[in-house]
């Protein structure tokens, strides 16, 4: 184990920079994973080295000693720091004060995609995109794509939101989605209110490249046009839209029904 | 129309901490509307009078001149105030600088209730109330009881992320969840992870009293206990629970579509 005490040091001022700064963390390829749940999902998923940083207090504390040894057992480097140190580096309040410094886990898109595939054009909330990501792997849909307007999908909030799915995901960031929609041997489908087909009367019980969008504007118009299928959720007449990852998990799991009808 | 120049004008004073406190809120019975969509929202479902705050670039948007024109129709206060001191009003960044100051809703739980009703003990994130009752509204759920630990519900966040739909709803805040369960007229139906029945082979035809909980606790044991019927949504062995306003929608329109069925 590793003891940091100064400000000054410059592994500190690097993981300072980390938590605080995307661009900071985009241009090192790396990430943070707060808390203890998060910590857990990673050791149980992936196999790749990680730095643990854990608060003097935190030592100390009978759910990080196991995440600890743990981290030990992998060969991981941990790194200890003083509560002020720690508190300093973390966003979450009155959190269990152990983190992971984790290289951002890259996934290539395959050439074909043959499974069903979640399109995301500009989805902005951390937290809505951290539900989106929950509610998916939690459907058994294995794929993500964050085309380039969605939030970063490895920012501590998305992950924080992600309660450890991204680990059960397969996460594709920062593309072209008019270019992917080329490659799919699924119908693209988005919701819309402007169809008289339901997600009830739809078939669903086949692969779907399903596609949300920003929580105002919704999907691109030019991505809405390469849609094979439009769907509605029959929502009351008083009511303008439902919120995307409140719509996102009630597709995922009409689909989930039909499939498992 | 009234213009205030001063930040030390009582008036403005007040509002800052409207803007600012939910103590100063609670105890005034008062809320804020933030941007237009809810400023809209409340003028087509409620009569009451309201003041509205403009900032002086406001009063030259296109969006808010008809917003200006209506409040003013309604024989409701306009009050302007200088950019500097609406920005320090406002908790949205970049946001139409109009405003709605209201006086906050208070509903009466019915002695009999008779259709489905959502229970929620203890949720915490704004965005996930805001979530949960714009879901509701849309599966046209029309009564929302807020237990004691419950966020409130008529706060600017949870209102933002609700986007209208508080004023298609009835909600009824601050109150002891076990004594309205026996008042229901219908089965208490929960989610758990321990029980067999799927939401798609539970009987939900029919008006159900919701419970959902805390998110990370879930719904308080003593709650739990009280239920008549546990449903799960299948998930994945990998995910150990989607988020709480996901799980909601889920539930909502599962039910929708077996009454629509």
């Amino acid at each position: 184990m590793k003891h940091i005490t100064s400000r000054d040091n410059p592994r500190y001022k690097e993981m300072r920079q980390l938590a605080s700064s995307a661009q900071a963390r985009k241009k090192a390829g790396k990430t943070i994973l707060d808390g203890v749940h998060l910590c857990d999902a990673y050791f149980d998923h992936i196999s790749a080295k990680a730095i643990m940083i854990v608060s003097e207090s935190g030592m100390r504390m009978s759910e990080v000693v196991p995440l600890v040894a743990r981290a030990e057992d992998r060969g991981s480097e941990v790194i200890c720091l003083p509560d002020a140190l720690y508190a300093a580096l973390s966003q979450v309040e009155n959190g269990v004060p152990v983190a992971l410094l984790i290289d951002t886990p890259v996934c290539a898109v395959p050439d074909g995609l043959h499974d069903t595939v979640v399109l995301l054009d500009g989805v902005q909330d951390p937290g809505n995109l951290g539900s989106i990501l929950r509610s998916a792997a939690a459907a058994e849909i294995q794929h993500v794509i964050c085309g380039q307007g969605t939030v970063a999908a490895w920012s501590p909030k998305v992950l924080r939101a992600g309660m450890g799915a991204h680990f059960a995901l397969n996460i594709y960031e920062g593309l072209e989605l008019s270019a992917i929609t080329d490659k799919l041997q699924m119908p693209l489908c988005a919701t819309s209110s402007h169809t008289e087909t339901t997600i009830y009367a739809a078939n669903l019980a086949r692969p779907v490249a399903w596609l949300f969008g920003h929580e105002g504007s919704g999907v691109s118009a030019e991505l809405m046009q390469r849609a094979d299928l439009t769907v509605t959720i029959p929502q009351s007449p008083k009511i303008e839209s439902m919120n995307v990852a409140a719509s996102a998990a009630v597709c995922f799991f009409e689909q989930r029904r039909q499939l498992l009808a």
